[in-house]
């Protein structure tokens, strides 16, 4: 069997399950959140690490500044799922022989990410490659409430920050075979290449009842299926509670691009999280929905299907 | 200007320039030594990346056990070249649609060498690549007296653990042009995909003398030569006292490879240091060597040039 037919949630389990775990020193381990919780000598620190790949995750049409600055916002992303403080990270660049100018455009917009949420680069590696592979791995500190994905009850709210299915819009029409107006295309891909990882919101969240969160980098739907598996509750969402800009919205209809398709595409770097304090949100964030006892996800009230984004499903058409 | 004329030291400290550093939180930082050492609330930590790919560092030869282990023992080997203790690791596998049983290789060997040396892979990323890509970040702690590569003084001692050059036979050997004995041939490659990262020994260095530190993975000139920049100091090595395998020494010969060139190729997960106690050095370390006031490296009081293994340096013969 070849990981095309495993799936990326099947390896991944693969891979848990050859990984010895030490429950003392290890809160949460591989496969179980957007990082893992570890125990060193005096403290608890969070430690997450992303790939982002040329051909998978950056378009040639991104520029080097932005493909920087997305490298490092996907890992605060992490950070900020957790409700954590982002504080050093560490970045590999695997590179064609680029310009100059082009590798300081790289490392500036990691720079200015990393420093807009007050964490640093500290060290990491650089080896020649055909194409643009980066890797960021970032430690951050756990506030006392920590969000986990597991912590969601039943008869609890589930929220979600800004909005989704912006930067969907963008991967969806990258070809530029849609037609979308210029104002609108330039609010997706900004959305897309320049993702806003969600820290203070996270932190908000985790200090005002927040009870489990997830980034919904891999679709709004897949996360949610995603919440809901690791605490053993079920989630109704309320379709017309769901955040999308309705200009995003409006193109999306015009160029016969389901909605429902757009949101799980993923590449908005939001917060999903369920709280007890339906009042105590966020301010840019939307109740879209209830926690319940049993053990599915549904859109009003209605089953759903999801896998979201899966790297080992190329056939699947939610793939760029 | 492209990198391969920028050269790869060249490339790091175009990357430095541009990250901003705040020498309250960070003691070691980018391009500075093995890892960077970072102060987190109650603690100082280590923290180091490496990025490994298929066609620069994973020959096709090597077995998806061997490249695991080899991923891990490369980060140990920076926490060990600190003096320090390992502790958590995350690793990111970018790779084709391998098999599940390949996969299970890849992640035992990761598992295996983290184990061996009391760490722990607790998370990581995993996305589809035309060819293996593994990028492990490794967290450590570091001992009273960590092991700076800017720390060594005229008048003190240059050593080097166990055995240099035994890699480098494998490297240069691999296309299988050259004749070697298959006892000798199973030694090199053994070193070459199987690296012994020397953490005891880095902890005892660090407890026992050491003044400075670097591993070796990037030839034994080369590092000799980093130890002297950073620390400005110079260093004289006595060739008969470099310890090589016998065996290996006598095969090179007959290939006429140059030993010199041999041990510059690198993969040698050796400790190089520096020490004020040349009695006090680990069980399976060499004395190589002085170090002295004027800022140079000499072999036998000969100048040298050295480059060691450079990433934009294609045509660096010394690549394979």
């Amino acid at each position: 069997m070849r990981l095309n037919n495993l799936g990326e949630i099947g390896a991944i389990k693969k891979i848990t399950q050859t990984l010895d775990i030490d429950s003392q020193k290890i809160i949460r381990g591989p496969g179980e959140d957007d990082c893992a919780v570890v125990r060193t000598n005096n403290e608890k620190l969070l430690f997450a690490s992303d790939m982002l790949t040329r051909t998978r995750h950056l378009p040639k049409e991104m520029p080097y500044h932005n493909i920087g600055w997305t490298a490092v916002a996907v890992n605060l992303s992490d950070i900020a799922a957790m409700g954590g403080h982002p504080l050093f990270l560490t970045s590999s660049i695997g590179t064609p022989n680029i310009t100059k100018e082009q590798l300081t455009q790289l490392t500036k917009g990691m720079n200015e990410c990393s420093r807009k949420h007050d964490s640093y680069i500290v060290g990491g590696d650089l080896c020649q490659h055909r194409e643009i592979v980066i890797n960021c791995s970032i430690i951050g500190k756990p506030t006392k409430n920590t969000l986990y994905r597991d912590g969601a009850n039943p008869q609890e709210y589930l929220a979600v920050t800004g909005q989704v299915g912006t930067a969907g819009l963008a991967a969806k029409t990258i070809t530029g075979k849609h037609k979308l107006p210029e104002k609108v295309r330039k609010k997706a891909f900004k959305q897309l290449f320049k993702p806003n990882p969600r820290i203070k919101e996270g932190q908000y969240i985790s200090k005002n009842g927040g009870t489990s969160a997830i980034d919904v980098s891999d679709g709004l739907l897949h996360s949610t299926k995603q919440l809901s598996n690791a605490s053993k509750i079920g989630i109704n969402i309320d379709s017309s509670k769901i955040p999308i800009d309705p200009e995003i919205k409006s193109s999306a209809k015009k160029n016969n691009i389901d909605i429902m398709e757009l949101i799980d595409i993923g590449g908005d770097y939001e917060i999903l999280f369920t709280t007890k304090k339906p009042n105590k949100i966020p301010e840019n964030a939307s109740i879209i929905g209830k926690t319940k006892e049993k053990q599915e996800v549904t859109i009003d009230h209605q089953k759903i299907d999801t896998t979201g984004y899966d790297h080992f499903k190329p056939e699947n058409p939610k793939e760029n």
